[in-house]
C-alpha cells in the first residue's frame, strides 16, 4: 500500500459588510458592480417583489453596469424546492453568468435560501449579495449565509454555507410588507433576544406598537441589533460545529409545526408558537422561571403572533417530523433552551440539551 | 445608515488520506466506521458498480457497523444531472442519514462528482470517502474534492467544493474495468505528465504495454504519482484562483467534444483529444516544440486512444460549447498550455492563456 495525506491550508478568513437604512439601492448596485467587474449580474426575486422593486433596482444596477437580469420564481415556501433551484440554475446557465458573475437575492428568506444556494452551486460558488425585504430576512436569515431547500418532507435539508458579500436592508421595502409577514419576522427578533439579550427583551416589551411600524426608527436600531447579535453568534461557529446551534431554539419544534401545517402557518408564526413549547419544555427540564413564560407569551400577543399549536394540528405528525430533523444526533433529540430570557442553557461544552421524545409529545398533546 | 462587518475567521485546515493498494475494502470500512461514530453510512454506486463491488464493501461496513445502506443510480454521463441528484438526496432522507452519516462514493468519475455533491449539499455538508474504481478516478478525479452535475447543457457547471475524508483505490477494482475505459483514463495520466512532470511522461513512453494491465506494479505507481502531483498543485490552491487551473489542460476543447458528441465520446477520450489539439495551439502561440506534440500522439496511441476530433463532429457546436464553458473570465477564452513537455506557461501571475476564438475554430476546421 503506497499512502500519501494531502494537506488543505486554512482557507481565508472573509468579510461581510451589512448595511441598515432608508434607500440603499443606489448604494446596493454601486456594490454589486463593483464586485462583478465585466460580468453578468442576476437579480433574483419571487413574483411578488419583482413588480415592487426588480425594476427600480435593474435600473440602479444598470446605471451602473449594462449586464443586469432579473430572473423570477413564484412567491411562497413552496417554491423552496429542488425543482425551482433546478430552474434557478438553468436560468442563469443561459444568462451566460460567468464565475465572476454575481448574484443579488432581492426578497425575504425564502429568496435568500434559494438565491443564495444558487450562487453557492453555479460555477461552484460565485459571489452574492442579499438585499432583504422582510422582517425575517433584515433580523434573522440574510445573516450568516445559511443557504438551503427543501427535500423528502425535510425542512433545509439540502444546502450550503455561502456568505453573502454584503447585506443591504433597506428598511423603505417593509412598507408594501403584509401585516402578517411583518408579525412573523419579528419572532426571530423575539428568539434572538429570548436566547441571548434581556436588554434587547426588555426593549421589545416596551416599545410594542413601534415594531410593528415601518417607518419608526425604533424598527431599524431593533432589526440591526438582532442582526448584530447573531453575526457576532456566526462569526464565532460560522458552521454551527457548537455555539451557533443556539440560534435553532424554537427550530426544532418550528420547523415540526411548519412542515405538518403544510403552509398554513408562516415560517415565524410556527417559531413563535414553539418559543413558547419550548420553554415549557425548559420550565420542566432546566427552572426556567414561570414569570418569564408569561412575559414571553404577552411580548408575541402583542405583536399580534400565536402562542398556541392550532387546533387541527395532530401531535403523531408534528412528532414524526421532529424526528426527521437534522439537528437530531446519533438519534437523540437535542434542543437550544433558555435558562431564563436573555440566557442560554449551556452545559460544558454543549450548547443544546437532550430531550427525551416522550417530554415532547406529551406537551404537544397538553396544548 | 447602520453598518456593521462580520468577519469570518479563517476555516481550520483540513487533512485528505490517500491509499493505493490491493484488497483495501476492509482498511476503507474501518476508516467510514470510525468517521459515522453511531450514524449511518450510504454507499453511492452506479449499476454496473453495485453489483460487482457494492456487496463486498457492504460486508466489510456492516462487520465494522450495522447501518450502512447502498444507494444506487443508472450508470454513465447521462446521470450525472440536477434529477438524479436530487432522487440521490431524496434516498438519503429516507434513510434518515444525519449530519454525522458519512457517504461513501463507490465507482468512477460520475460516482464520486455525485455522491460529493450529494455528501456536500446534504444537511449542508457531511463527511465521505472516495473509492475509486477507475483509471480516471484514481489518477484524477478522486483526488480534489471537485464535485459537480451537469445542467443546460453546461459541463460541470453546478457543484462545489467538498473534500473527502480519505481516498481508497484499490486496484483489484480495475480488473473488471471495460478495456475503453481503461485507456480514457489514462489520458488524465498523460495530461498530468504532459502539463507537470516531463519525469513522468518519459516514463509513461517507457512503461506502454504495462500500464494496461491492471495488476502490474508499474500502474500502481504511475496511478499514484499522478494523484499525488495532482494533490500538490489543490492543496496549494484548493478553490482554483489560480495554479489549479493548469489542471485543467485539455478540459475546454475536451468538455465541449464530449457534451457535442452526445454521449459518444468517453471524458479521457475527449481529453486524449483535446491535449493534441491544444499542444497544437501551443505551438502556434507559445513555441511548443513539434518533437512534443509527436511525442504526446505517440504515447496516446500506445494507449489505445484517439487523437483526432471524430469524422462527425461540427466545429460550429463545438465551438458554441467551448463559449459556454464556465473556466471562461468575462468572456474571454482562457486555456492552460503547455510549453514544452512537463513544462505549463505562467506570465507573471497568469495560469492560463488567452486565446482568439478564431485560432480554435481554425483549427477544429482543420481536422
Amino acid at each position: 500500500v503506497e499512502n500519501f495525506d494531502i494537506e488543505f491550508p486554512p482557507q481565508p478568513s472573509r468579510r461581510c459588510r451589512v448595511f441598515f437604512g432608508n434607500g440603499l439601492f443606489g448604494r446596493a448596485a454601486e456594490y454589486a458592480a463593483a464586485l462583478s467587474g465585466e460580468s453578468r449580474i442576476a437579480v433574483i426575486a419571487d413574483d411578488r417583489v419583482a413588480p415592487l422593486y426588480g425594476g427600480d433596482l435593474l435600473r440602479h444596477l444598470q446605471a451602473a453596469r449594462p449586464k443586469a437580469d432579473l430572473v423570477t420564481f413564484p412567491a411562497g415556501e413552496g417554491s423552496k424546492n429542488w425543482q425551482v433551484l433546478g430552474r434557478l440554475l438553468q436560468r442563469m446557465v443561459e444568462l451566460n453568468i460567468g464565475r465572476d458573475g454575481v448574484v443579488v437575492a432581492l426578497g425575504g428568506g425564502v429568496t435568500g435560501d434559494l438565491a443564495g444556494m444558487a450562487a453557492a452551486l453555479h460555477c461552484r460558488g460565485i459571489a452574492w449579495l442579499q438585499l432583504p425585504t422582510t422582517t425575517l430576512a433584515m433580523a434573522d436569515s440574510a445573516i450568516g449565509g445559511k443557504t438551503a431547500v427543501n427535500l423528502g418532507g425535510a425542512k433545509n435539508i439540502a444546502g450550503a454555507f455561502h456568505q453573502p458579500a454584503a447585506v443591504f436592508a433597506d428598511l423603505d421595502t417593509l412598507s408594501t410588507l403584509e401585516a402578517r409577514h411583518f408579525s412573523a419576522g419579528l419572532a426571530e427578533v423575539v428568539k434572538t433576544a429570548l436566547i441571548t439579550d434581556a436588554g434587547l427583551f426588555a426593549r421589545l416589551e416596551s416599545a410594542q406598537g413601534a415594531l410593528l411600524d415601518s417607518s419608526s426608527s425604533l424598527l431599524q436600531q431593533v432589526l440591526a441589533r438582532c442582526a448584530l447579535l447573531k453575526a457576532e453568534v456566526v462569526a464565532r461557529d460560522e458552521l454551527e460545529a457548537g455555539e451557533r446551534a443556539l440560534l435553532n431554539a424554537g427550530h426544532t419544534i418550528g420547523h415540526a409545526l411548519e412542515s405538518a401545517s403544510g403552509g398554513q402557518l408562516l415560517h415565524g408564526e410556527a417559531i413563535a408558537i414553539s418559543l413558547v413549547l419550548e420553554c415549557r419544555l425548559a420550565q420542566k427540564l432546566c427552572r426556567f422561571p414561570g414569570r418569564d413564560l408569561q412575559r414571553l407569551v404577552a411580548l408575541l400577543q402583542s405583536l399580534d403572533l400565536p402562542t398556541a399549536v392550532p387546533a387541527g394540528a395532530v401531535p403523531e405528525d408534528v412528532m414524526r417530523f421532529i424526528s426527521a430533523d437534522k439537528k437530531n444526533r446519533a438519534g437523540e433529540l437535542r434542543f437550544a433552551l433558555p435558562e431564563a430570557i436573555g440566557r442560554a442553557v449551556t452545559t460544558g461544552c454543549e450548547w443544546t440539551v437532550s430531550v427525551d421524545p416522550k417530554d415532547i409529545i406529551g406537551m404537544l398533546r397538553k396544548e
